[in-house]
């Protein structure tokens, strides 16, 4: 991948734009970015390229882009598909930097256009061109007034600027998003139709929003990406910037993967992983266009909630009520107020309001709108709140004109976020919107999509303290192992001598060959033993009887060595039989942790909790591997049955951090070995009041 | 609680009302209702009652109601608090059947008015007059064009008539909703703020909106209420009807029922029952405004989805992935296209599309409609699909309208729920949004946002069906039992004894008395057995060491029996031991039924998973007590950890019917000593692999 040293700004704000395959038709896909960056006024010079026409809708029309002989920071690409390679090959020649391929044809219409597609990512390598597409919609820079685009965007030309940009994999979808969002207020900068993404991914991209000066936040619509891994640079990018990205990862269910699979022929991954991805490097999920709007609205207001918790004021119970509701499920707390708020609000508020958090100044402001500058008055001073809520139900007219005034007056003295949920009737209530969007304070229309989106402003900053100073480990040094060619599953002693290899307890244990004598070897071992065949051929010794546990003394563990074997043999006569494993056993709470090599993610470590809570309820953690101490401690915290770590019903308290530093072991270990891991299982990890232990391990190499 | 016999259409639709109190200043909240009815263009009479004036507002005012000496439908009432339950009594005289009561100063201030308010109950009661309120902000009947409110739904007086109506607890929360749904195309018929409920509560005004033929779906707003256990007949209802009730339960955090009890003192109730009631009779749970307007109009379309299976058609591929997303997530199923469908679509859908279900037509649409109209009738043309949604991003013009033409026209030839998710700028495309409107399909913004609607209303048929022809058992006759006088706790021998009486198995066992012989008695036991002291005075016998296990034989029984005794007096000497109990220990699966006597829903049985599951995971599902042998499996289905009863880990699948038919004796008893019941554990149960066993019980009476 190219680092993100490239400077976008040809892209973003080009001063001049070449059209390569200019139609004369203004009707097509190869005509409508003429007309689209005309409607909405660019400035920056057009140079039309088509070697058919000398001349086209007034502009000289240039046979190839290197003809131009001026400079040209971007062109936009709407040649027939097998003309494309040859058109960037152009744009290169002449110095282009970006390229926005709208033609369709390429790998999402099979084998062929695979080919084609990777010979056209060949060709912009060579020619030294960024590409963004192909098979997309193509772009907008509001701010420019670069609509370099076909289709409905086209002819939306009326979108407002602002401060927000955003990448997406589908045209058609992605700026139905960007109408939905800015006709709720939201203000854009740089909006981008990723397309197949065959050179420029979401993550580069985000990564280039992040860096762009103008944006306050980013947000992708994703299928699927190979540089899924990215994502956690851009996550950190975000979280060093506090500029928030939002990622709403679709195609994350059986049917919508097959969609995907015909749409833009996207890796589409595990929605599990993205998800632990999130978590861990401090990007925001979302699942629908309105999250995105509150989210935004707040962030555009420029403030910091210092922590979780909300101060709330409404002119209705009700709204209190599912506000503090849905606040408390989002992970934010309504603190009571300070004895003396609530000692000054007791005197102005009614008796059948309240003067708790969240306070209810009563429909009493209609009569006397001082009594809510009073209240935000007082309740500013509190300094035991972080953010603060104002609820104006759905008031229309001049009360809601007064109210917007004494709440934009009471922002000017405060830095802490403050915001509105108001559902006035527009048509009634024109004067008291423009005050509010004057000043900046967000107005999202229900209590409950404000509780939601305040809660995502709090985490924000909570993750930039949290996560924000965590750095990925460096990578382990990959330990010399002699491991078999090929995809093979390895033994369980194999397995166990590579985790060992890498740091990795396992129970104390020998191996006994076939022609060994057991009773020499287990000589040091403590009883009680496990007994267990060891070939490479059984990969799932239990169910074959190649298992024994509780052997008592070393004569039981000899004869448990014989029959585990002839055990084996009688299930799979071919197999071939190493030995047996002879092992102390452990006890424990009793764990499995995981590693799959992900195509998108790379080695990703799994943490799930023995037994039926893993097995009936799925209860299951990642995080992409390496990661340090601070990373595996969330992970054990955030199973859902991490109660159990305390102990229950009189089991003692185990040992977590041995855990922990178990699971960062295990992540620099499948980091190091990733070029040959395929998967891996440590099934079970015995962790017990001091220690924990591999007792059984499989790990398969590719 | 009177029947719902009640005829509501005085409240309704009252073609006379009185505004008793009635101000000189049409600011005050005794003055905005009569500014607001004749804004409104009420047609009826209106009759002003205030001894204080001959004369208002251009209308005779009269001293009482009773001298109006005409007919009144319904009365206003505006005086202050003392003098509310008299203007009722004047109501009552003068032949009036409903007040709507807004005066504030009742239960809502305390001691005082919780006095106030009983009196004003026992008022009404006896003066014949159903009461809305008080301390609410009124109702609003939009057909017959009643604004009896005050506040700013009194200038909301352009609310458009529709199938939809609704009852709030909290009046300004309530229009705040109503107003914005309203914005989002909801029309509406009868709103109610219900406020403190004295007399007429939630469940009963929806239960008078069902029998309402305008309405065709209701919803509420509700904190909580005593009346919590009608929510069942309401269910009931809308299933028979036909007509969808939705509920959105507030209060449901300690934050949010803190702000409630300062709001309208109204008894917030546990969301856990609440969810409960809602599934076990076909209640909708909504926790937003969006949901409720998408379902409304969907519902408002009129047409029933038979199953689950939904079909889709995109422009865009990106719409089609995340609506796939959240159909499957929400229950629903896309079927792939039948082959004769897929085949006659690969006919016309270009390449780079999708003929599979979602069908991505592309934009081709905009250079050939005639694209989308073919598609349209192939699809509705497949008998595999239920419904079908069409989505057209954000199309704006001229191509909106041409496509809002052939939806429509398709729709006119089928019964299928038919329905569009776009998001089209109303100002580009007016003219498409009236042709959607004028034939009732419904436009939702969002894929997301339809794929939930969607999805509520085929459960809502299925709920018909599978829930419609269940009726709650008739009540089991109440067993003659000798209980203690008072609060207290049964001993474990006692508790037995009560299930026994009720049917319900438990362990073989026999009770020893302090001064009997433990061995004469035990003969017929096979061991292993338990031990236990019995005491009323010892609720957790395990937590004293007076419970031993796996005892082998009798002589080892009764060395426990004198241990367990020891024990529990060495914990706590001033117990009285009662004796021991012997019991053969039973096996299978552990699961734990509870009994909940809830101040709102009376008695409900709990159902969890033995051990971690329900300590750890609160997996615990409920259902109101009496209930039948379907509701029961349903519980057990519902559990996190179902699978568990199919067999885990080489386990035999376990008697889940012997379970279920447990929980349906247990759900009996509850119902049957509901008035002595306080609650009741049994835990464990033993479910076998044939039949399952109460191994230990402890219930609580009051």
């Amino acid at each position: 991948m190219t680092a993100a040293v490239t400077d976008f700004s040809p892209l973003f704000n080009p001063r001049s734009i070449a059209v390569i395959g200019a139609s004369q038709d203004l009707t097509r896909i190869s005509g409508q970015p003429i007309r689209a960056l005309k409607a909405a006024g660019y400035q920056g010079h057009i140079y039309l390229v088509n070697p058919k026409y000398p001349e086209l809708h007034g502009l000289k029309c240039y046979p190839t882009a290197q003809a131009i002989a001026a400079p040209v920071d971007m062109a936009i690409v709407a040649v027939p598909a097998p003309g494309v390679a040859a058109a960037i090959r152009d744009c290169g020649k002449a110095g282009i930097k970006f390229a926005v391929v709208l033609t369709a044809g390429f790998r999402e219409t099979g084998t062929a256009g695979v080919e084609m597609e990777a010979e056209l990512k060949r060709t912009a390598d060579a020619a030294g061109v960024r590409m963004v597409g192909p098979n997309c919609q193509g772009m907008v820079a509001v701010p420019s007034r670069v609509w370099a685009c076909f289709g409905s965007i086209s002819e939306e030309i009326e979108l407002s600027p602002g401060d927000v940009s955003c990448v997406f994999q589908s045209g058609g979808f992605g700026y139905a998003i960007v109408n939905l969002a800015e006709l709720q207020g939201v203000g854009f900068r740089t909006c981008i139709s990723s397309g197949n993404e065959t050179d420029l991914t979401t993550p580069e991209l985000l990564e280039a929003f992040l860096d762009d000066p103008g944006t306050k936040l980013a947000f992708a619509v994703i299928e699927g990406t190979p540089d899924a891994r990215r994502l956690l640079d851009v996550g950190r990018k975000a979280l060093a910037t506090g500029k928030p990205v939002l990622i709403w990862k679709s195609a994350n269910t059986e049917a919508g993967a097959k969609a995907a699979a015909s749409h833009t022929a996207n890796m589409t991954g595990r929605a599990d992983l993205f998800r632990a991805a999130f978590r861990q490097s401090g990007l925001i999920e979302v699942d629908d266009v309105e999250p995105i709007v509150d989210i935004a609205k707040l962030v555009s207001q420029g403030r910091r909630a210092k922590g979780r918790r909300i101060g709330a004021l409404s002119i209705s119970g009700g709204s209190g009520i599912v506000f503090a509701d849905r606040c408390v499920r989002e992970g934010l707390t309504l603190p009571p107020f300070s004895a003396a708020t609530v000692a000054a609000l007791s005197k102005i508020i009614p008796a059948f309001g309240s003067s708790e958090n969240p306070a209810d100044v009563t429909a009493g402001i209609f009569n006397d709108m001082g009594l809510l500058t009073k209240t935000l008055e007082i309740v500013l001073q509190d300094p035991g709140i972080d953010q603060l809520t104002i609820m104006l139900a759905s008031i229309p007219g001049a009360p809601a004109e007064r109210a917007a005034e004494a709440i934009v007056a009471a922002a000017a003295k405060t830095d802490k976020p403050m915001h509105v949920a108001w559902s006035g009737r527009r048509s009634k209530s024109e004067a008291a919107y423009r005050i509010l969007e004057a000043a900046k304070v967000p107005v999202i229309p229900t209590p409950v999509r404000l509780a939601q989106a305040a809660a995502v402003l709090a985490r924000f900053e909570e993750d930039r303290i949290r996560l924000g100073s965590r750095k990925p480990p460096a990578p382990a040094k990959p330990v010399a192992l002699t491991l078999p060619t090929g995809p093979v599953a390895l033994s369980e002693a194999e397995s166990k001598a590579v985790l060992q290899a890498y740091g990795i307890a396992t129970t104390r244990e020998v191996f006994v060959a076939e022609n060994e004598s057991l009773l020499a070897k287990v000589a040091k071992l403590s009883p009680p033993f496990a007994v267990k065949v060891v070939s490479r051929d059984i990969a799932h010794k239990s169910d074959v009887g190649g298992v024994k546990l509780g052997l008592r003394d070393v004569l039981s563990a000899e004869a448990a060595a014989k029959e585990v074997v002839a055990n084996a043999l009688k299930a799979k006569p071919t197999a071939k039989i190493e030995g047996v494993l002879v092992c102390e056993m452990a006890s424990g709470l009793e764990v499995l942790i995981g590693v799959v090599n992900d195509p998108g993610f790379g080695p990703t470590v799994a943490l799930g909790l023995g037994g039926v809570l893993t097995e009936v309820l799925r209860d299951v953690t990642y995080r992409i591997a390496p990661f340090g101490i601070d990373d595996a401690r969330d992970m054990i915290g955030e199973l859902k049955g991490a109660r159990l770590f305390a102990g229950y019903r009189g089991q003692p308290a185990v040992d977590t951090e041995a855990l922990a530093a178990m699971l960062v072991r295990v992540s620099a270990m499948a980091y190091a070995m990733r070029d040959r891991l395929a998967e891996m299982d440590i099934n079970p990890v015995f962790v017990g009041a001091s220690g924990a232990v591999a007792a059984d391990a499989l790990v398969v190499v590719k």
